[in-house]
Parts: structure tokens; sequence; C-alpha cells
């Protein structure tokens, strides 16, 4: 019997802690965490993240500000915001939502903002202070899912930890915290991607799979071993008429044949995604300390 | 039959080919790359090795400055050092040789080189562009062993890539380049450590080891299979009293065993040791540009 890895029911439980800790901070007469986030033009999936980050600083009690800029604005334009941004002592933290617009340059624009208010980690100076162990903010899924790990204590010491993707925001440096020396970590760690010939040899194998490839019950019954513990991190919608709004949320888990199978698994939705808004909610007090 | 990766030859086929680019850079008027290295006190091995990295400035042709610092040196007076060669516009890159004395702390003093002169690639911003594969300095050993794979065209595409040890200089690093979508690189990659269980099953199923954990002779016949790439990053000193000098130096990885077996093997002196030298004035070449 597998046991699930609630990230909705964590998630919460993380909010009241921080509104928790925001009444403290207001009592003390401290600061007040400030996250800003800047959307450019009208992409919906974009608008549905920021509207929750932002309806999520309302909850706990942060102050936040959301930035809309238009589709066709310049990339010297939106440079000129994140220096504003950088400069303005109210806000601690902000984000840019990707993905921009085509013309304007995402690596150039994350090089941009300051690391100290990065609270996104995507920044190579926080990147590279978490690969070294150094204080940084750490990218907000990775970090919800050690936050995820760690409070319902699936082992991870010496166990073998096969993660199947290597994209910069959620592979790489998952397979960086969990090689590192701490608790969760300590584990031996297996980075697959496209050009692995022998996925399902390797995820037979596998104590943990964390999986972030974006390909709809992309992990079957038959490539995972009895007690193994699951991460779903992928999140497609797939067109469904049934529902009321034409698509269902589907992981790179098949869950029905998985499950069974697992001694936790993490659900979609409700696993991984609420868990990153937490993180950023986390990276934002955070930021307060750092500036 | 197994072939061995010439550390040497190809080390100084890389010093010829940057005595050629230092001529044509003077004959176009051009900045000759100038690399400075900070000693402090008298450990012998730095001694050594900062003696061996100026030697070959002048071989190459690069100008070179060692600034030889007192063991009792504070570390305000050091982190001022290091601010004059940031700001030092004659010098290209420079190195802090490591270890330092115990009463300086080494990551505020990495932390402080400006990234655009780290030419070791210690500073997070540099690590954290490897780990994104954006433009940087790569680490000197990890950038020696990619520079061994590429000239001998070790096959690395789709292999199962496993790292013995997890250090920030050489085991994290290696593990970024080697699953990066790039040749050498795209190699499935398995890190392991201290904490991992069942190290030789996984060595067994190792198609490319890469050990850097300075155990001396640790990786036996038993442990690898017919055919493996063996990269020995290791190097002890081990006391001999029929040597001259009293000591010899051994790798991680017990050569006589092991290469019979393997495909490509690395030897230990002579192998990856001055492939860090050459990386590091590639490195100093780089940063000519960088500045």
């Amino acid at each position: 019997m597998s046991i699930l890895l609630d990230g909705k029911a964590t998630s919460l439980k993380i909010h009241d802690e921080l509104a928790v800790r925001v009444k403290e901070i207001k009592k003390e007469g401290g600061k007040v965490p400030h996250l800003a986030a800047i959307i450019v033009g009208d992409n919906g999936a974009s608008r549905t993240y920021v509207n929750a980050k932002v309806k999520t600083c309302e909850k706990v009690g942060f102050e936040s500000s959301l930035i809309q800029l238009p589709e066709d604005i310049s990339e010297v334009a939106l440079l000129a915001k994140v220096a504003e941004l950088n400069n303005d002592a109210s806000i601690d933290g902000y984000i840019v939502q990707l993905p921009l617009p085509k013309h304007i340059d995402e690596t150039k624009i994350t090089l941009a903002i300051a690391p100290h208010k990065d609270v996104d980690g995507f920044h190579p100076e926080n990147v590279g202070r978490m690969a070294l162990g150094l204080p940084c903010f750490l990218p907000a899924t990775p970090a919800g899912i050690v936050e995820l790990l760690k409070r319902y204590e699936v082992p991870t010491e010496g166990k073998h930890c096969v993660i199947i993707g290597r994209s910069h925001i959620v592979g790489a440096p998952m397979a960086m915290l969990m090689w590192q020396n701490a608790i969760p970590g300590n584990s031996t760690v297996t980075v697959t991607h496209s050009r692995t010939t022998n996925l399902k040899e390797i995820c037979l194998s596998a104590d943990i799979i964390i999986a972030a490839i974006g390909k709809p019950e992309f992990l079957t019954g038959d490539m995972v071993k009895e007690g193994v513990a699951i991460i779903d991190v992928g999140i497609t919608r797939v067109a469904d008429a049934t529902k009321k709004n034409g698509y269902r949320l589907l992981g790179d888990v098949n869950f029905e044949e998985v499950a069974p199978k697992a001694s936790f698994i993490t659900p979609v939705p409700g696993g991984v995604g609420p868990m990153t808004i937490a993180s950023l909610m986390i990276n934002t007090l955070k930021a307060v300390d750092r500036n």
C-alpha cells in the first residue's frame, strides 16, 4: 500500500507556517516580505501560474506586485524594468514569468536579475551556489520536492535515485540535491535522458524515481520495482471532452499501474505543483534576510 | 588491448598549439595572455603545482606572475590582494592556490575572485554557468578530462558513465559535463560516493568510469567489465623506499588489474594531471577574450 505524497496538503501547511511567521514579523516591526512578478504578454498558462503566486502571497500575508507588460515590449525596456526592480528596496524578491516572447533573449533577462532577489533560483550564481552547497535560492520545483521528501521522511541515504530528464530547471538541480551530503540526499544518483539506451533496466533498479520529461504516463508499471518511491514532476494538458474545461492534467507516471507497487507516490495534480509555489514563498521570506 | 589516454603527450600537443596561437597574437599586436598565481605560505605540494603552472606559461609564451605571500597573512590582506588583481587590467586570469592556511576562509576568497578572471572555474557564477551550458571557465581537471575524451574519440553518447566521488572540484562538475547534450557528453551518468551501497555492481555496469576519491588502487579488476573506458583522477603519494624521492604516485585504479580489461585507460602519473595544467592555460587564453 503506497503513501500519497500530498503536495496540496503539505503546501497548505507551509502556508499556515508562513502566515504565523508574517504575524511575528509584523509584531516585531520587521519588513513584510514583498514578491513582485513580471508577466509579459497574454499567455493563458503563464497568467494562471502568476495569479496563483499572487493569491498565495495574499493568503500568507506577503505583499505582492503584479507587473503586466505588453507582448511587444522591447528587450531593452524589459531590462530597464528588471534594473528598476533590482534597485527597489521595497521589493525583496521577484520573478520574470517564463516563457517570454520570442524576440526577447530569456538568458539575457535571467542574467540581469540581481542574484539576491532571484527567488526563482535561475541565475547562474544561485545555481552554482546550490552545486557548491553554499547558501542560495534553490529553484522552486526541486526545493518543493526536497521539502516533500523531508516532511514524509522518505528514505534517501544510500538509495538509488533515478532522474528521468536533464533539464536545467528540474532534472539537473534535482540530481545535485539528491547526491549532496544531507538528508534528504546522500543518494546514489543516475541521470537519464533522451540518449539513454536502457531506461527500463535502470528504472527497475531504482529505489526513487523522479520523472520530469513532460510525456504523459511515460513511466509504466513494468518499469518499476516493488517499493519504489515516485516523484512525478510532469504535468501535461490532455484533451478530454468529458471535462468542463475540455482537458485533464496528466503526469509523467501511469499512476494506476505504478501506485500499487510504490511505497510513496505524488499524485498529479496535487503533488509537486503546489509545492513549487510554496517553495517560492519560502524563498521570498529568505530574501528579506538576504537583503 | 587497451589504448593509453596519454595526458602527457596530449598536453604537450596543446602547449604547442597554444604557443602557435601566442605567436599569432603577437604578430597581430594583440594582448599576450597573462596568468597570475597567488601562493600563501610554504606548502611543498602547492609550490610544486604552482611552479609547474608558471613554467608552462613560460613555455607557451604567456606572461606570468607568481605572488608569494607569507603564511601568517591576514584574511583582510589577502582579500585586498585579490581586489588588486581583479582591478589590474594587465592580468587576464589568476588563481589562488589551495589549500589556504586554516585562519583564512577559502570560500570567502573564492567568492572574491572576479568571475571573469576566475580561470580555475571555482566561483559559483562559473559553476552555475557550466551547469546551465553557458559560456564559462570550466574547472581545470574536468575540462582536461573532456579534452582527453574528445581527442581520443572515446565514445560517450548513450554510454553509462559512473563517477566515483562527488567532490565540488571533480565529481560533481564531471557529472554535469558528461550528461550535457554535447560530444563528449550525452552519457547516462551515475554519481556514487561514500554512502553508495552497491558500488561494485554499479561499476560492473559502467562503460566509462571516472574515479576521483583519492584512495590508492581502490578500483580493482573484479569491479569492471570488459571494454570499459577508465579515467583515473586520483594521485596519492605512497611511501616507497626504493625510490630516490622516497615515494611513488598511485592512482585510484589498480592499473595492472584493470588495464587488460579496459578499452581506454589513463596512466598515473601522466594521465589527467598534465591535462589539468593544459586546461588552465586554455582558460587563460579564453580570459583575454572575455576581458
